[in-house]
């Protein structure tokens, strides 16, 4: 079954019910609409920022005694059942976590930030932010981290954080009879998106610590309307997710979380590296940024021509989704524990404060096959988690740490196996993945420099990360700022700043961020915020085309059921005739899901006669409210007889009396800035001259894609 | 001569001529454009940059050898003479600066935020963006620093660098034969509007260094309208910025520019103190949050108290103005010079590495009167420049450098003169005082705690200046990022997070940001995002009242003229009529600017025809192109005559034949919606019912003020 996709609606709709109704609000009722609003944000703040500490933990306590029990194999020379053990694990978390993508929520499945992004376009696709998801998020994520993937639990943070955002903005339910008053002032699609808003924020700032990250990540990347109150709710959400993780952080210090030592939430504090730069620096820096943009535009190539060979696959139904993720997790296995065999034993340090070679622990230093004394550069990358694989690549303690061919291995390995592995049906942010390619090339570029540069190579890396960055996803302000809060050197702003220039720069001439890409390839139809040139040459009345499905202001029953049943529109335009007015007129825009509930309640008029008082007096302007995501009445639902088929109803009442219109002549581009900004579902199309009939068409969503 | 406050217009204008040139634009025309929108940015955070340092280098040059000369002075027990000679050389420098902006440009005065803001609303106001307010503003902004007031350079930074933007963004000049071609395609507000908002990004990261605060501001603050790609360029011009004022502060370093020795460019490295805070140091910062809201929202009430009993003096002349400044200047040297003889002197500290007392050049321990081995700690904060004295209260090396006497004191002093000082002549920010009164009202409360606080005073002192930018200006992050930015320490981020917040959420309470209320006062019709709640009550009908002022398609030139001669409207409906039509309907919106242009040409038919493409083949767009502000065609520089008068002229060439229209009975608070997120100047009401005239009235941004 295909789930047609559907517009969001930000307009204000006016007809008699709401206007009264919102007559009829006092200052009391305002107030608590602003307490709710802020006790939401804050409750976003609170559940993202538990989530978001609950995944970390059990993501390092799983991951943790995976890789603890198959180093003590390693350590007794059991190779052999070391990989079986290792290789198992991780496919039975694997699949766990396909099952669970496969079976219960394939909305689920994949980064969710592009999904993310289009729904606060206006582009509601079925149970993308569904409680289903959101369970599914949570625990596809953990287990796939934990299965050892190269993936990151980054972007799902932001799906999680959205989820429950759109959870807490539903307004109440009525299944589970929770239908508080006070909630319901949320049931329309401005306040969820409000929400939505806040919510992808927390996400990033859960999962990345870095509040002020988040917010600008909401708002660069994810919405696509602003306003400037938004920005301070969502400030509040993100501080409050900090403080709920600082909190829980500082309780696990004590030592009572098991593995989660240095905390898996990444925060790669190298602050004692001060960046002194000269300009044979700049100009590595600047190569490094062009060169990354090449490799990070390169991948979002190679990831949307993978993503639509899995497209294929992941088509045949579950099984073969499962399939393929086992193929993966067994592929990514043999990386992790295969090429470490490739690199020879290296002496340790002997300057070291901590123990080396890394027993019973997580860390850098690991000792994979080698004698004591000795570790191997390149299973401390590939046999640790993700996190501490960046940890490692960022530090600057040890210049030497990592050989060259070790780091030109592991870039390969991870560049080409993160790209097979978005795509599968696991929870999958492409975050980790790009940091980890760009951090192993940042310094690689380093190492090669040598002492030419005077740069540090740990800052290397983190230059390296933030130009694969740049070259994939295509932020600046955000980017820049989640990775200072990251790596906690503000000294490094200005290099960051020109690394992340020039990257998206070189980037943009060749493709989209991976995020559009993403959007594009699943269908969703998402509104640029700039009108395509095309539309300069089309005129709004040239788009709009085929039989226009309008109502009377008093019409048939039989008429607007069969209309409903035949059509899939959502919105009718209403023309008041004759015996009602002197001329055709347009009346206004009336929508299918406020229809819906007028027939449900079956009050019918014989002739055709106004009976809109009598509306008002049986019904509510909540019981208009937009319902959410796939909650509201389906034609199905109606129950109209045979014999009322044949009476009448005043639609007046619900009535939108003042939609937005343009006249035919403007260009399709005008029109579509407006359609943009204020968020429209429907933009109804007016004659030029008079004379004519009062309506000319109806522009939706679709007729603004460029595809069309 | 009062002049009219008009608007800008960022509707996109299709008229025939347009969309002919539209038509022949090529992809080299849309590559120049894009090229050259990159270079002016660049150009705009180069300049901007420039003038920055430029600023600095020569307060801190004057500013210093007067601190010296005076401490010489004293050095010689001559206290008469050096009071005379500080106050002496204050007031000359006061009046220097009273003079240029009382005389040459008298918009240059005040911070010039607040005109920013209007200006990136929607307002212009006149020369508020001139080239003499450009030079002013720097020159008197350098004057008035340096004769010792209580006020800031920043704040007239982000006005220079507006202005500066403004200055490129003309789109060439005719009078300076500066016609390049390329320049032609930013003669419109669209264009012009990016390269400003770029501008006062820059003035932010120029002031304080701060280029992701500087975006921030912009975007938090200036901006009425966000787009991604504008994050972008801002972005990139304040990158710019900062390398600028990198490279240029490094050449310092080496000892060429005279007293600029650390450097005026505040940046308070307070790095070195790690905030560890525990539960008390909490309370304690909500405390100060919460008190600092309060007094940050008395600020704002005596400030506004204090411009309109200025507003009263100033209105006098110039002459009035100047002695205002002089009275003030004297005040204000009163007071640096006479309350630090209260303070006691305090033996110097045994375990520092600098100097103390200071002798011979700017910094902490000032000697003043005290016995050599002793300094005046309240003289330590007078007698230096605002940025020194801030960075006092910001260090954290001696805890008890400064008595809580002396605090108290010196939070009195710059808490008064700071509400005074704003309002006169002067190009006047208000960071700086804010900050000022902020930190020491932080460090008092920190020294009261003593050693029931963890936190360190220096840090403390931090968190009072978060709390009173927050109380008096109400912004969340872009004072945060630009507070990290300056302090260089992430780690306070949580704890500026929770007093940011704090301090916002209880001065909303009382009244609005500093800044909004300047823009109220100064009468600038400023759009809120929101629409207020009366608009609720309201239709777009009901507002527009009195007749209006149409042209038919094909009009007596005398009816235009007489037109524009009597009112100052700027926009016109034109109707087609019979002749021409059916019935009467709208054929659209003409602007007084175009009919200027097309009558200027004198080029008039004898009888009512049709003569449109004469017209096309006359005028070129670009002449109709929108001119920098108070330079287009003014009525009296038309040249009709008295036979022409009774001609006709064909108006349809230049009509926008697709305004965007309201129906009548749409409510006032939707219209402001569309007007507002469109950037609109006029906006068409339609009838609902047909076989009325085609339209019943105009919007414009005056009948959205609530005073209308
Ligand atoms: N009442 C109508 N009568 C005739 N055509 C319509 C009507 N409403 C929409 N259309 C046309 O049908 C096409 C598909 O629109 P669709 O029915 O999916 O719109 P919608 O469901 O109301 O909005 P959306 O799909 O964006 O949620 C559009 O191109 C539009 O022009
Ligand atoms: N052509 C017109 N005929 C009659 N009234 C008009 C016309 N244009 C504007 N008005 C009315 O005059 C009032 C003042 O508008 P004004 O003339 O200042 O507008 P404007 O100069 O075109 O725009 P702005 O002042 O915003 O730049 C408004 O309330 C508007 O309703
Ligand atoms: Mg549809
Ligand atoms: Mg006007």
């Amino acid at each position: 079954k295909v789930y047609p996709i559907e517009s969001l609606d930000y307009e204000i709709i006016e007809n008699e019910l709401f206007k009264q109704d919102w007559r009829s609000r006092k200052k009391i009722q305002i107030f608590q609409y602003i307490f709710l609003k802020w006790t939401l944000s804050l409750l976003i703040g609170l559940l993202t920022g538990l989530v978001g500490f609950f995944n970390n933990l059990a993501v390092e306590n799983i991951a943790g005694l995976k890789l603890l029990y198959t180093s003590n194999l390693m350590l007794n020379d059991r190779y052999f059942a070391a990989f079986a053990a290792f290789a198992g694990m991780n496919v039975i978390l694997a699949t766990c976590a396909a099952v669970l993508c496969a079976f219960f929520a394939p909305a689920a499945a994949g980064s969710g930030i592009p999904e993310v992004k289009a729904y606060l376009n206006g582009v509601d696709a079925h149970s993308i932010l569904a409680p289903s998801t959101l369970l599914v998020k949570i625990f596809g994520s953990i287990f796939g981290v934990a299965a050892g993937f190269v993936l990151g639990k980054e972007g799902p943070m932001v799906h999680t954080g959205a989820c429950i955002a759109n959870l807490l903005g539903q307004g109440g339910s009525r299944k589970y009879r929770m239908t508080w008053k006070w909630l319901r002032y949320f049931k329309n699609d401005r306040d969820r998106r409000d929400l939505i808003t806040c919510g992808a924020a927390a996400g990033v700032a859960a999962a990345f610590r870095a509040p002020v990250g988040g917010v600008l990540f909401a708002l660069e990347e994810a919405a696509s309307w602003w306003r400037s109150a938004l920005l301070w709710r969502t400030f509040f959400t993100t501080a409050v997710v900090a403080v709920v993780l600082r909190s829980l952080i500082q309780f696990c210090r004590g030592g009572h979380c098991g593995l989660f030592g240095q905390g898996g939430l990444i925060m790669f504090d190298v602050n004692s590296a001060v960046p002194y730069y000269n300009a044979v620096d700049l100009v590595a820096v600047i190569f490094i940024g062009a060169l990354g943009g090449l490799l990070g535009s390169l991948y979002n190539f190679l990831v949307d021509k993978v993503l639509r060979t899995y497209a294929v696959i992941n088509e045949r139904g579950p099984y073969a989704k499962i399939l393929l993720v086992i193929c993966i997790s067994l592929l990514t296995s043999c990386c992790a524990y295969g090429l470490p065999w490739l690199a020879q034993c290296i002496p340790c340090p002997t300057d070291l404060d901590q123990r080396c070679p890394t027993i019973g622990r997580s860390g850098n230093y690991k000792n994979f096959q080698c004698p004591s004394g000795h570790y191997n550069d390149l299973a401390s990358l590939f046999l640790n988690t993700n996190d501490d694989a960046i940890r490692n690549l960022f530090s600057s303690t040890n210049k030497n740490e990592f050989h060259l061919s070790t780091l030109l291995i592991f870039f390969a390995a991870i560049y080409s196996l993160g790209i097979v592995t978005y795509g599968i049906a696991v929870p999958s942010g492409l975050f980790i993945p790009v940091i980890l390619a760009g951090a192993s090339y940042g310094r690689l570029v380093g190492r090669l420099l040598g002492s030419i540069a005077t740069l540090d190579v740990g800052l290397f890396a983190i230059i390296g990360a933030a130009s694969f960055l740049g070259g994939t996803m295509r932020m600046t302000v955000s980017l820049c700022v989640i990775l200072l809060e990251l790596t906690n050197d503000l000294l490094m702003l200005p290099l960051l700043m020109l690394v992340l220039l020039v990257s998206k720069t070189v980037a943009d001439c060749f493709n989209k961020g991976v995020y559009d890409q993403i959007v594009r390839m699943k269908g969703l139809p998402y509104l640029e915020a700039h009108a395509e040139p095309y539309m300069r040459h089309l005129s709004a009345g040239d788009v709009c085309s085929g039989p226009l499905i309008t109502f009377s202001g008093v019409e048939k029953v039989g008429n607007i059921l069969h209309a409903l049943q035949m059509t899939r529109h959502n919105g009718f335009p209403v023309v008041d005739e004759p015996p009602f007015s002197d001329a055709p007129e347009l009346c206004g825009l009336v929508s299918r899901s406020h229809l819906l509930v007028l027939l449900k309640a079956n009050k019918f008029t014989k002739n055709r006669t106004i009976s809109g008082s009598e509306v008002l007096r049986t019904f509510h302007a909540y019981d208009f409210a937009k319902a959410g995501s796939g909650k509201g009445l389906k034609v199905e639902d109606l129950d109209v007889k045979e014999e009322e088929m044949e009476m009448f109803v005043d639609l007046h009442p619900i009535t939108n009396t003042s939609p937005y219109t343009v006249v035919e002549t403007m260009s399709l581009a005008k029109a579509a800035l407006l359609f943009r900004e204020l968020g429209l579902r429907h933009l109804c199309v007016v004659p030029k001259t008079s004379g004519r009939s009062p309506i000319v068409g109806i522009l939706t969503r679709h007729d603004f894609m460029p595809e069309h």
